[in-house]
């Protein structure tokens, strides 16, 4: 069995020996002082969590500017993007592809229908003009992910604004997920973060997952000023989906603004060094924004740099992509000089 | 805004002062190879958990003598009862009443109807006679926790076998929560872990929740032979539904088999205890199993204890329960002394 995604390391025998570029996680070092709130919180495990995450949300709202009751948290956006699916109950949805396999299959769990707006490589897989057409009243619920995953393409915010404009008057619920989006240049700015008041059709999925690199630990959030929906999530969850931990390493995460805006600016200058790499290396790289590169190239690269201990994420199971397309994270630049050496390499052995 | 469980004390100004007996946790300190297990795990936070849990089956199934392929791990047993319900879509569903109240709220979140098989006092809150008559081939579903939850109530393996065996004949999911059941007298001859063996409507679910004091880190398991419905469970929810540390906790749990024993004893001698001090205080105790004890009394118990810093379990929210039932975790004897001390008090403050 697979489960389809990256950073599964767990499925190879040498899992511990394997640089993964495969999951997009920040690879610099975890601030100090969120490993030791985690580590404060297990003199606590005892008590079950508080099922509302007050304090946590609380600080979200206060870093955010939102309200804390516009926040609910989760084991994880993935937890959310299910439980949101099950709570909304859409019976027909729209989603572009390729995205992130999980909205698809939480739709397929929840049994709606779905139609696909197709993202296309003469495009540069952005979004087509024609999306907006498709945002009609018979539609129940729709999902963006920008920057999008596995691309790295970004929506700008006009056009963003406009969409969600049109999923408020026909009544479709916009779940936009922002998991990728604080890696960005000026998160603060690009977020729609600001635009969610009034808008009961808005939903922004937010993560630690990726830039504080707590893949592991399992904690999202989603942000909406429709409470009715946040009280029918909780009413289709369990009420404990969050973990002691969990709240306490994002409270101490969020407090991490320095980490975040360092993390920012090197990991936009690794990016930029890997694509200089792999352009010259024969790969089609396109054009994205978050912390990971994705680009085409015929060359089965996941089982060549697999040989030489790299796992990189293979795209051609995500629907509307092929053989042929990949995607590695950015991570340390010693380990991306290590990766672009080991393709020149592999380049070589073709020949 | 509150979650109607137990062990909610994030919902008191001074829930730090709080001596919580709401919440059926075990009150002996934790094994130090449990934080041990949490605090190594956080080096590795950065990586997505092993979404099969490969290496905690591997240790469940050993302790169990099950195979490792017969078990799903899930965000504490609370998820997976909404995952199971979730991927089996049951249109028509038996509870008992009362009962634990996530699987009403699970089956009422996938829109299935229930039926309730209603235990009653003056029964002592045992099933009925007339409970394997409601087993039709029209239901899909029954849930029973044993010991059940609030009332302490066992069903002896006998007659769970019987009722197994009819659910198998009319193929009935059968999901047995048995996560209080290894506070029982000899919980390796009471559990159904041994009768799953070719019954594919049987569920057994278990946690490490209430044994090793992890409500706050959520962990939970379910066994079952069907694995096609695991797979199917494995379609409903997030891939990564059980965090990096509570796969470690998890196993260095199993391996504290002596503190398991010890506790099992422990609580064992303290409910007989505080069953034996609450009986003069004009409680109706009822004959349950667990680490908890069940009683009625038309005091107001729960208001006049808080007062006095003490959180007992309200179960006048419970349905088939009216106000006047309560549910008290034993803890340790120092404090379940300080309680009763507390209770004989108030009495005397009434009078």
């Amino acid at each position: 069995m697979d489960n389809g995604h990256g950073g599964d390391i767990y499925a190879y025998e040498n899992g511990g020996s394997i640089t993964d570029f495969s999951a997009n996680i920040n690879p610099l070092e975890m601030p100090r002082e969120i490993a030791e709130a985690v580590i404060s919180g297990t003199g606590t495990l005892g008590r079950y969590p508080d099922w509302s995450c007050k304090a946590l949300r609380e600080k979200l709202a206060e870093y955010f500017g939102c309200a804390a009751c516009d926040v609910i948290c989760g084991n994880g956006a993935a937890e959310l993007i299910f439980s949101i699916v099950y709570a909304h109950k859409p019976k027909t949805a729209l989603l572009t592809a390729p995205c992130f396999a999980e909205y698809e299959k939480a739709l397929t769990a929840a049994d709606a229908k779905i139609q696909y707006h197709m993202l296309l490589p003469e495009n540069g897989f952005t979004l087509a003009q024609d999306f907006e057409e498709r945002l009609l009243p018979d539609l129940d619920m729709v999902f963006l992910c920008v920057p999008n995953n596995p691309t790295g393409v970004v929506i700008d915010k006009k056009r963003l604004t406009a969409i969600a404009d049109i999923c408020e008057k026909n009544d479709i619920l916009l779940v936009l997920d922002e998991c990728f989006q604080e890696f960005l240049d000026k998160p603060e700015e690009s977020s729609m973060l600001d635009k969610i008041s009034g808008r009961k059709s808005l939903v922004i999925l937010k993560s630690f997952t990726k830039m504080y690199a707590l893949a592991g630990l399992r904690l999202g959030y989603a942000v909406t000023c429709n409470h009715a929906l946040i009280e029918k999530i909780y009413g289709h969850r369990q009420p404990w989906a969050v973990s002691v931990l969990a709240q306490s390493a994002g409270i101490a995460a969020l407090a991490q603004t320095a980490f975040a805006a360092r993390s920012r600016r090197y990991l936009q200058a690794e990016r930029a060094f890997l694509e200089e790499g792999l352009a010259p290396l024969g790969c089609r790289v396109f054009a994205g924004s978050a912390n990971f590169v994705f680009f085409y190239s015929a060359l089965n690269w996941k089982e060549r740099l697999l040989e030489k201990g790299f796992l990189i994420r293979d795209c051609g199971n995500y629907r509307g992509l092929e053989k042929g397309y990949y995607r590695i994270a950015v991570r340390t630049h010693e380990d991306n000089v290590r990766l672009l050496k080991a393709m020149r390499l592999i380049l070589k052995e073709e020949r």
